[in-house]
Order: structure tokens, then C-alpha cells, then sequence
């Protein structure tokens, strides 16, 4: 807040202060006169440039141009990121292809060093295959897919990873993309070698034939790159662990650069359950969408087209929206104007319609959030919150969110750690004498890890804004809390709003925020809980041992006093332990 | 630091502990076999998915199409940006076409308020105009320009911007672009309506006619949208406030919704040196970019390919490529097969070749950057240093940075706020009793403002990333520092590398990141050596006031002791202060 403010104060002075500022009737009725420059512009012959010359240069960028330029939007920044990316692409597809397809997912992912910065990426899954003459256009085209048209919660949704992909290993190695896939038993397998064309964002297929591959049905995708193996975080290994946590229904095998090899089996049996594809919401709909959509629909009757374009529009809400907007109710959907797509505009704003059906996000789950994390932190405290679905620009969406806090046991042991430190590492935290070492934040959109731009996310945000203090712990103005906390989020939607094309980062649309942060919330006072609980129970264990050490000191005394017997002394000591026993309320 | 190792100390005990891992040799030899689940797939013709099913849903995705779904990746997530980022595309653009044809810039914006949530942005410059065929594609295409296929610093790179203002402006309000232009006193003026046809990404022309216009030359661009307006920090009028600081030469009128005026007349009455485009360096070009340069390439020898294509490449230089390289001095560019590129790519890296040429990178430079400064923030100290130019990825670019610290004036006075507090409202920080606020961040990028996504931009990273407390100011981990300071940053490059479409911030690349670093450092130490010497002033201040109270108690003292005469006192007194203020050392 105190940010903002500032900000805002210098502004004012500025507009006061020393930025000319002609008088408004002056400048108000003042045309924009370019006179006065024309001398320099007669100069545009030699290095400066005119309209014409300008017009010789546009021309049209191709998106896969585009994307080769600027190839840090899809998570090429990096040989160390370019390795995950390419990783993270294939895995992604392989989840989704399996899910919609009712198979469990078995994924094997290789990675073999070629040369020093050279690697190759296999990435081969028991999916239901591709499709052979699908195969160039999504593996040799960006924007091509299948999820981009629909909504429905899947972890791929622009149709650009896999062939962006491909086009970083082309770009870098000259290499082409290998696909080996197979739809079923009775159809032969096929293999393909695809180059992206940047130049006109097509496929040249260097080959393609029938081989034999000896399963049934699944695909293989191999892509050359230059690249940079790393363990640790950010890497590989922690996407893959990350992934683990929040798709505890898929097996993964893994061999690492350096041949050692990984398995993280599947710990739940059973698919998640399938989340439904649903039409946009009127609430979300734009404007010009709506003229859009009008123009292109299919339905005869405007009450046909809203019924069957929308989600939650029954008959009698189209017959409604209709009436307010005083149209015919026999009115035919292309035969609308824009003023009167303007009425319904308006209209479909004012009328109270249901929420879109929330079935269509699929939570991972609380039990499972905290299942998954207690495999990777071992705390003393951990809880988990799922919240309603919300909806933000007519697209449901979903947050969870688990922390996890503290040292595992032996609360009572040692004081100075509790609230910060590290139970296996002491010594490194003392290093600055502040001990404040910042909470770990791991996010999840559709239960795809995000382990880049954590700065950029709503998630972050989310964390930022929420006021940990209150809930008992450290936390320095615009940063992360500081202390032994974990801090777990999911976003699900029918379509996650990133920030790039790498997928990285969630948009702080403001709806979504507030529903991390109520997540976020619900924790905390859960967390506080138990933080002061702790705190008691410290405090109550240090005045009992006080009270403990100088009961038979008391005993003495009233022995002298009362000139009590040993029975007696003994029996008033152990009375005054049980009354300091059930004094003490847990 | 402490939260690497602490992740990596945790990737290491899930390793070890809970996931369940095979053994080495089992895992190594297992093919995926997805019998197993076969029983799943044959449930795909009910609720789930088939290859052919998926096939069928697979189609092309138009670029427009993805980023009206994505609006957010060009800066409309909400209302409020929409009208800043279309104000803003559209100054770029002016400023751009103005400056490479050698006019001195005059930009005239109106934002006129047409219903509660419908606004209409008005931007006129005295540009070179357009020419009047490539209208359409400049307003109606996304990808469509000049600046994309060259490397020359500007402020549009993309071919993005302006036309995705139109198209929010029409998916909001349905309202087309319109556009009034004309390129000289000779042609006549143009005027046309636009809507892009998001489906095909091509412009549909709705009206197209000669008219009167009474400016020789410029353009004019209306666009209706739906838009929030409100002012403060990251308004229209913030971004005004900014560019003008970073553009001295300028000049803007602005009519904001409510009516009012403001005029920023240019305080520099030249143009900046005008920025030289250049060939790509060769350090920067990948094999997979090499191989299709050399299939590309009009050259027909390939030392003739060398020189011609790329910058710094002498003919001595080509010819020692191609020696090292094993190829033959007369060979055709077009014979050049793979293995040869690879040798030819592998030589280039390890052949000493001159840096970039780097006044292709134009600074604002340091002089003008704290006389903006200045403008806006009132302050004790300012310092800036402008880096030499470096090179990422091939692509030459230079930082600049200037702060501003502490309080105007009075360093004396009141000690309790010298070190945090600001001069105007001190009351409003002492708020919760820490006086923690945090330093402003003021970004830019090739002479634009950089208002949203702090957090995702290498800016940011480098200011929380340097040690701000070496420098004598508060710093919490992971946070700014905190303190009356101001930063401002810019970053100008043929090529800035944004995180996203909208550009509001800079991905970090490494070498860039250090340039920051390294600008920073160097305000920061001149900033230390400021504090350091307000603080001495300070603490000599109080000596001196402390002495001198007792210098006349010393006096009558030496006066009982030594039985001096009342003159002699005083010239005692004198005689002490004297040499008080001798000792002092400023």
C-alpha cells in the first residue's frame, strides 16, 4: 500500500511542478502543426526514411518466424531451460493424449548426451497414438492442435509446444523431429523425420515410412538439441518430482543424462476423474465476440443460437434475455444488427443467469496435495484447502492450495529453531546471523508444474499480498513469508491464462487472485492454530518443570511449617502434581 | 542462496526416501508396456477419446485467433491496461515512424469517455504519413511490419501492437479501426475503416476514401474499445509522465477522459542520434539458422556469403573461417552441405571476431536521464552511469541506470528520517512504526516506459539481486531495498529480448543481467560514499554542537585552575573552537 501511495504523490508533484504545462485553452484548441519540422523532413532522401521507403520494408511475419526470434516466449532462453522445455513439452502431451484416451499413463523419458551441448530428448508414451497424417502438421506447425478450439481442462491448450519444440532442435542442431507412433494393434506403426519451414510455418517431411515398433499403441517423439543437463532446481529431475506430486496416477521412468535411471511408480490406481468440455458462459462473452459468433453460427433462431452456443442459457433464459431486449422472438440469428446485437450485449450483462457448471475442473485434492507433499518435506504441521470453482471471463476455474510448516517431532527441544531454521541443516541458516530463510512457493496449473517467472504469477502474488504476520510468521514488505514453510498451489481451468507462451506464470486476472488468496487465507488461520498451540504448549511445558522442580522444596517447607510426616510430605507433593496435571488444558 | 540449497536438500531426501525407485537394471531394460491398461482403451468409444476421435478435432489455429483468446500476452488483460496499452502502441508507433524519418516528434492523444465502460482513443502525429496500399495490413494484420526483420533499435519490434489494439478495440465494441493519413502536401489524404477478420488474420476494409485533411503530413488512428479509466500509477497519464522523462525531445498534448489538458513540451530540441541497423553478429547464429542462411542466401561464393550477411566478417576474417574450416576458397554458398555448416558454425566460434559495432545502440544518456529524474523526484543525491554496449545472442545492446536518494535539502535536521522516510508526508510511513518503503522501480526499454509485470522483468531481478545493504541501505531477502531511493533502468538494444508480447519485461538473459548488475553496482557505490559522507557530516555535527556547549564550562574551569583573566577565557574559548573546526575533515 505505502507503494502505491508514493507513487502516487509523485505524480502529483510532476503535474504541478516541472513539466511545462500550457494553459488548456491554449493547448486544447491547438492542432498538431507539422510545419515547423518540415525542413528536416526534406532531409529523408539521405539517412532518414519517408512513407514510401518505410512501405518497402513491411511485409508479413510468419508465426513461426516470430517465434524463432523471440523463442524465450516458449521457454528457449536457456540450454539448461531449453532442455526442460522440450522435456516438460512432450510429457505434457503424452499426459493429456493418455487422459483423454482412458489409459493410465506410462511415460519413459530419456535423455542421452550427444556432445558437450548437444543432447536427445525420447519421450515415449502408451497413449492412443497419432493419427498418421496428423503427424506433420503437430509436430511440424506451430498453432496446430486439437485443444485450442474447445474448453476443457488439459495441460496443452495453444497447439505450440511440441512443434516449437522440434523447431528449437532444428534451429540449433539442423536435426529434424523423429516421430514413431502407433494407433492400435491393427495398424502398422509409422515413422516420421519433419523440419519445421520457418519461413512459411509448414512441415517438410525429410521421411516417412511403416516401421515395426512392438507395442500396441502409443507414440515416440526424439528431438536433438543443444542444451545444458543441471540437477537441481529448475531441472529436469524437480520437474519430474513436482509432476509426481500432483499426478500421483502416472508412471514415469526416467534415465538421466549420466545413465543413472529413475522410476517414480504411480501411487493411485485410477485416472482422474475425465473433466467435462463445456461452452463459453455468456457472462464472458465480448461484443464483438457476439456479432462474431452470429455471424458464424449454425442456428437458424437467435433462441437457437443461444441455447446451443452457450453454456447455462436454457429456453427460458434465451426467451428472457430476448424480450428484454425487445427482439422478435422468431427472430433468425444471422439477421441480426449490431445495435440489436448490442441489446442482447447488454442485456445478457443484466439477466441473472446460472454460474458455468463447475464440473468441468477437476481438483488434484487436499489428501493428495498433502500425500505428495509429505513425500518431499517433512514438517511438523501440514493442511490443504480446495476451494469452490470461480469463474473468471467466463472460464471456471479452481484453486487449492497446501502448506506444509515446521520441523517434523521434538517440538519442545530446541527453542531458538522454531519458528525459523531447518531440522537436517542448522549450520547453513546461521550464516547471516537472520536466520530468515524465505518460505518455498511450488505452483501447478492443470497439474502441470510451473517452475519458471515465479515472480510474474498470480501464485506468487497471491503469497506476496497475504499477510503471514498474522498468522505468526516473519515476512519482509513485498516478499515471500520467511520461515520452514511450504507453500503448495493449483490452479485448474478450462483455460489458464499464462503469461507467455512458455506457460510459466499465471495472469493476475483479479478473480483469480482473490481465490488464491481466500485459499491462501483458510491455511494461514489453520497455520496460526497451530502455531500458537505450539507456543503454548511450550510455555505451559517450561512453567511445569519450573513447578515440578520446587514442589519438594514446597514439601519441605510445609513440613517444617505443618510439621508434617514423610507419608504426608509425599502425598501433598504428588497432589500438587495432579492438580498442576489437570491444570494444564490441551 | 539459502533457498537453492534448501530445495536441493529436498530433491535429494525424496530421492532417497519416499518415491518408490526400481533398481537401476530393472528400470534400464523395462520397455513401456501398455498392455496393462488395455482393458481402459477399450472404453474410448464411450466417454473418452480415440486417435481418430482426437484427429478430427486437430485443426490450424490463426494467429489472431490465439491472441484474442490470449489477450492478455499483449497487455488487455483488464480495462484499465487495455486503454494504456492502446494509447501506448499507438505513441510508439508515431514516435518511431517520426524519428526514422527525421521529424521532431509531436504527438497529440485524446481519450474521450463515450459511455461508462466505452471509451474512444484518438493519437495524431506529424509522421511521414503511410502509404495508403499497406493501411490494411499494418491495422488489420497481427505480424505484419517493418521492424520485425531487421536488427535497428525501435520501440515496435513485433508487428504486434497497434493491430491488436484494433482487434480488442472490435472484439469489445465491434467498432472498426479508423485511420486518416497522409504523406505529403502533394498526395491527398486517406482515410480508412478497418476490422480484422480474426478467423483468416487479414483486414477487412469497411470504408476506403479520399479526405480533406489540413496537416501536410502525419497519421491519425481512432480506436473505440471497452476501457476503464483512472489515473495514478500505471495509468495513461503515468506513461505520459515516463515517456517524457526518457524522450526529452517529445512533444505530447493529451486531453484525458475527464476534459483536462496537459502539454509536455520537448525540453530538447534535436532528435536523439539517429540508431544504425545492422547484420546479425556471427557468435549469435545457430547451425539450424546457418544452414537455412546459406540455402536463403543471393551470395554465391561463401566468402561472399560471409561478408555479406553477417556484420564484422572481413574478407581476411571469411577467409580464415573457411581455411580452418577445410573448405575450399572458391566454394558456392549453396554447395555447402551439413557437415561442412557444422565445421563452418564450430569455426566461427573459436575464430577471434570483432564485437558488434555498437552505435547501433543509442542511450539516452546520463546527463539527460537524472535532468528527468530530477523532474519527478525531488531528492538529495542522483548519480547514473551509461555501460558500454554489450552483446547477448549476437544482438548488441547498453544499460543505463540513474538513482535518486534521500531528502531534498536540511540533511541535518530531523536524523530519525534521514536514512528511510521521504521529505512530503512523513506521517503516512510511520504507519506501522518500521519506515520500511520500499524503493521505486522506473523501467524502460529503447525509450519506453515499462509499467506492468515488474517482477517478471531481468530489471527487477538485478536491483533485488544486488547487495543494497554493502551500500548502507535496509534490504530484506528477496525484496527491494527500502529507503527514499529511486532506480531507474533502460535498457536499448536493436533487439530487446520482452518476456511477453506486450513487452512489459525483459527476459533475463545472463549477459544482460550482468550489465544491470554492473550499472547498479556502480550507482551503489557512489550512493555509499554519499550516505557515508552525510552520516560522517552528521555525527560531526553532533560533536562539534556538543563541544562547543561545553567549551565555555571548560573555560571558567581553566579559569578556577589556572586563575586566568576574563580575556583570557575568551581567547581560550576561541582558541578551542578553532581548532574544533580545523579538525573537522569534509
Amino acid at each position: 500500500m505505502a507503494k502505491k501511495k508514493t507513487v502516487k504523490k509523485t505524480v502529483k508533484k510532476t503535474a504541478k511542478r516541472s513539466i511545462a504545462k500550457k494553459s488548456v485553452e491554449s493547448a486544447g484548441k491547438k492542432t498538431i502543426s507539422p510545419t515547423s519540422d518540415m525542413p528536416s523532413l526534406s532531409k529523408s532522401k539521405g539517412k532518414f526514411a519517408t512513407a514510401e521507403s518505410m512501405a518497402r520494408a513491411q511485409r508479413s511475419i510468419s508465426v513461426s518466424e516470430f517465434f524463432a526470434k523471440n523463442r524465450h516466449l516458449l521457454g528457449f532462453d536457456n540450454p539448461r531451460k531449453a532442455l526442460l522445455t522440450t522435456v516438460k513439452e512432450a510429457v505434457d502431451n503424452a499426459l493429456d493424449a493418455c487422459e483423454e484416451a482412458g489409459i493410465l499413463p506410462e511415460v519413459r523419458i530419456e535423455i542421452h548426451q550427444i556432445s558437450e551441448t548437444h543432447f536427445k530428448v525420447v519421450v515415449t508414451d502408451n497413449g492412443p497414438g497419432i493419427v498418421r497424417k496428423q503427424i506433420p502438421s503437430i509436430f511440424g506447425q506451430l498453432l496446430y492442435g486439437s485443444k485450442f478450439h474447445r474448453l476443457r481442462m488439459s495441460r496443452g491448450q495453444q497447439g505450440i509446444g511440441i512443434s516449437a519444440a522440434g523447431m528449437y532442435g532444428l534451429l540449433t542442431t539442423g536435426q529434424p523431429v523423429k516421430i514413431t507412433s502407433r494407433t492400435s494393434r491393427r495398424a502398422s506403426a509409422h515413422y516420421y523425420e519433419l523440419q519445421i519451414d520457418t519461413r512459411k510455418n509448414r512441415p517438410d517431411i525429410i521421411r516417412d515410412e511403416k516401421v515395426d515398433w512392438d507395442v500396441s499403441h502409443g507414440t515416440k517423439v526424439q528431438i536433438e538439441l543443444e542444451a545444458k543437463y543441471q540437477r537441481g532446481r529448475q531441472s529436469v529431475d524437480d520437474y519430474l518430482e513436482q509432476t509426481a506430486i500432483a499426478n500421483p496416477h502416472v508412471s514415469f521412468s526416467y534415465r538421466a543424462p549420466d545413465g543413472r535411471e529413475d522410476c517414480y511408480a504411480a501411487t493411485v490406481k485410477a485416472l482422474p476423474q475425465v473433466p467435462r468440455e463445456i461452452k463459453p458462459h455468456p457472462y464472458g462473452v465480448e461484443l464483438g465476440v457476439l456479432i462474431k459468433m452470429l455471424q458464424d453460427t449454425r442456428a437458424r433462431s437467435l433462441q437457437q443460437f443461444l441455447t446451443s452456443e452457450f453454456s447455462r442459457v436454457s429456453p427460458r433464459v434465451a426467451k428472457e434475455i430476448m424480450a428484454t431486449a425487445a427482439i422478435r422472438t422468431n427472430a433468425r440469428a444471422k439477421s441480426i444488427n449490431g445495435d440489436e446485437a448490442k441489446a442482447i450485449y447488454k442485456t445478457i450483462q443484466q439477466t441473472k443467469i446460472l454460474a458455468p457448471s463447475t464440473d468441468c475442473v477437476v481438483p488434484i485434492g487436499g489428501e493428495k496435495l498433502i500425500a505428495g507433499l509429505k513425500q518431499v518435506f517433512e514438517a511438523a504441521f501440514y493442511t490443504a484447502v480446495t476451494r469452490r470453482p470461480s469463474v473468471y471471463r467466463g472460464n471456471p476455474f479452481i484453486i487449492e492450495a497446501a502448506i506444509s510448516y515446521g520441523r517434523p517431532e521434538k517440538p519442545s527441544e530446541d527453542e531458538e529453531g522454531e519458528t525459523h531454521g531447518d531440522a537436517k541443516k542448522p549450520k547453513e541458516q546461521s550464516g547471516n546471523g537472520q536466520d530468515k530463510q524465505l518460505a518455498k512457493l511450488i505452483r501447478f496449473a492443470n497439474r502441470v508444474p510451473l517452475q519458471y517467472q515465479q515472480g510474474a504469477c498470480a501464485i506468487y502474488r497471491g503469497v506476496v499480498d497475504t499477510n503471514w504476520k498474522s498468522y505468526g510468521l516473519a515476512q519482509a514488505r513485498g516478499a515471500l513469508p520467511s520461515g520452514p514453510l511450504t507453500v503448495v498451489v493449483h490452479m485448474g481451468s478450462v483455460w489458464v491464462p499464462f503469461t507467455s507462451e512458455s506457460k510459466e506464470a499465471i495472469a493476475s486476472y483479479p478473480e483469480i487472485l482473490k481465490e488464491i488468496r481466500l485459499a491462501l487465507q483458510e491455511c494461514g488461520r489453520k497455520l496460526a492454530t497451530h502455531i500458537r498451540k505450539t507456543v503454548r504448549i511450550r510455555q505451559e511445558m517450561k512453567k511445569r518443570s519450573y513447578i515440578e522442580k520446587y514442589i519438594p522444596a514446597i514439601g519441605e517447607a510445609l513440613r517444617d511449617i505443618l510439621d508434617l510426616k514423610d507419608r504426608q510430605v509425599s502425598r501433598v507433593c504428588s497432589d500438587l502434581k495432579d492438580v498442576l496435571q489437570r491444570s494444564r488444558k490441551l
